[in-house]
């Protein structure tokens, strides 16, 4: 059985390195097994305790591995993501939001600085890129297991849920009206981020409640979109909680 | 002779794509030669006018591309970087030093965050990737072309030639003693941003004026070294902006 039907079909993927082992351990039932070779069981024996540990050989290990310089440490784990209406339903102030983000370096560094700025979910939504794709997942630096997680097929429907959850929804928009330091940021959020290559589709930003830009002062004709999102993340975490 | 030889022995690259060529045409004396297939000299007419373009067939052009969907133009360019004491004798008021960034794709992208946040100048210092690797360059969007660029090899030197010309240097640094967002950041700013894994050496970190930390509110241990950029420069150009 290759590894993609594993990820696909049973739902399960491989989290690689110490840092999304650990992230894997803190969610109740997400870790199936944990693959370690000798020296790693040694090197993180604090953050193994209690875990269900099978010791490989280096070599059993570089085969369930993508990583370039393995660290001799995966957990086999459980699909982490939830349904759309139970992510939402919490008390979220600040959303994530992307429509589309087909590069699984900006899916996992949105998820990563979703989790540094505080955010209480992140949606995958529409056509955007497995997130359980090894790239996304080391991408995340452990953040895929810190914060919920909804992939939701519609963006519409993303938008939609959260803007009845009494979110207001931005979409970032490098043609949008509103400056991004002149928003008022101080109520319920959520931002809807766009594909890297050609943003958001007009009819989906006309959904959002406001389109911000982010002020470009000198020549670049726009920003990365893990750029982009962070910039945005980070003005409503500092709005929020001034 | 390889394309490695003609980068560093000539001091050539190539800028590939219509925004990099657009970029580079904007330099005086940038540009050697354009090379671009028939269709894209039709496309890119306007972009191209008034510039020595040699038409070659697409199979000439994608020998000489590296990017996965070339958009048959490219431009043999000279090195576009000035000596650091050239690119600091301006009025600088915002500056982005590098040290030792050695993922091409970090570096592109901080050169083009830094040209987007209205920076006037960047600095890669120590042993940072290759300005000119085709990574690199790509990740710039065009940015290589658009703000003064200055390779140092002694990050010590960079930080105390900025502190020469007035400008306050701010290490970014998840254990600084400053949160970024009670940092007074209206004055002449020198960012210094340190390695994709180990961050700023302690010694070079001790250089700055201030070690200022991004606050990280969830339970990411860190920022991506260009997405941490992006909030720190996007900080500084809103309070010296605002």
């Amino acid at each position: 059985m290759s590894r993609r039907s594993v990820r696909t079909e049973r739902r399960l993927f491989l989290a690689d390195g110490p840092k999304a082992v650990e992230g894997a351990l803190s969610v109740d039932g997400c870790v199936v097994e944990v693959y370690a070779t000798p020296t790693a069981v040694e090197q993180h024996a604090d953050l193994l305790a209690g875990a269900t540990v099978t010791v490989v050989d280096d070599r059993a290990l570089a085969s369930l591995s993508d990583a370039v310089s393995p660290a001799g440490l995966v957990a086999l784990c459980r699909h982490v993501d939830a349904p759309l209406a139970r992510v939402l339903d919490v008390s979220a102030r600040l959303l994530a939001i992307c429509a589309d983000v087909r590069d699984p370096g900006n899916a996992g560094n949105v998820i990563r600085t979703a989790d540094a700025a505080g955010a209480d979910a992140v949606v995958l939504a529409g056509r955007s890129v497995d997130a359980y794709n090894p790239k996304t997942v080391r991408s995340t630096v452990g953040s895929l297991f810190h914060l919920p997680l909804a992939l939701e097929p519609d963006p519409a429907a993303a938008v939609r849920a959260a803007q009845q959850r009494g979110l207001t929804v931005l979409a970032a928009d490098g043609a949008g009206e509103v400056d991004l330091f002149d928003a008022d940021l101080s109520g319920p959020t959520a931002w809807l981020f766009g594909n890297e290559a050609w943003g958001l589709p007009d009819e989906l930003a006309a959904l959002a409640d406001h389109r911000v830009a982010i002020p470009i002062h000198g020549r670049a004709e726009s920003l990365n979109l893990s750029t982009a999102a962070a910039v945005c993340l980070y003005a409503s975490a500092r709005a929020q909680r001034g």
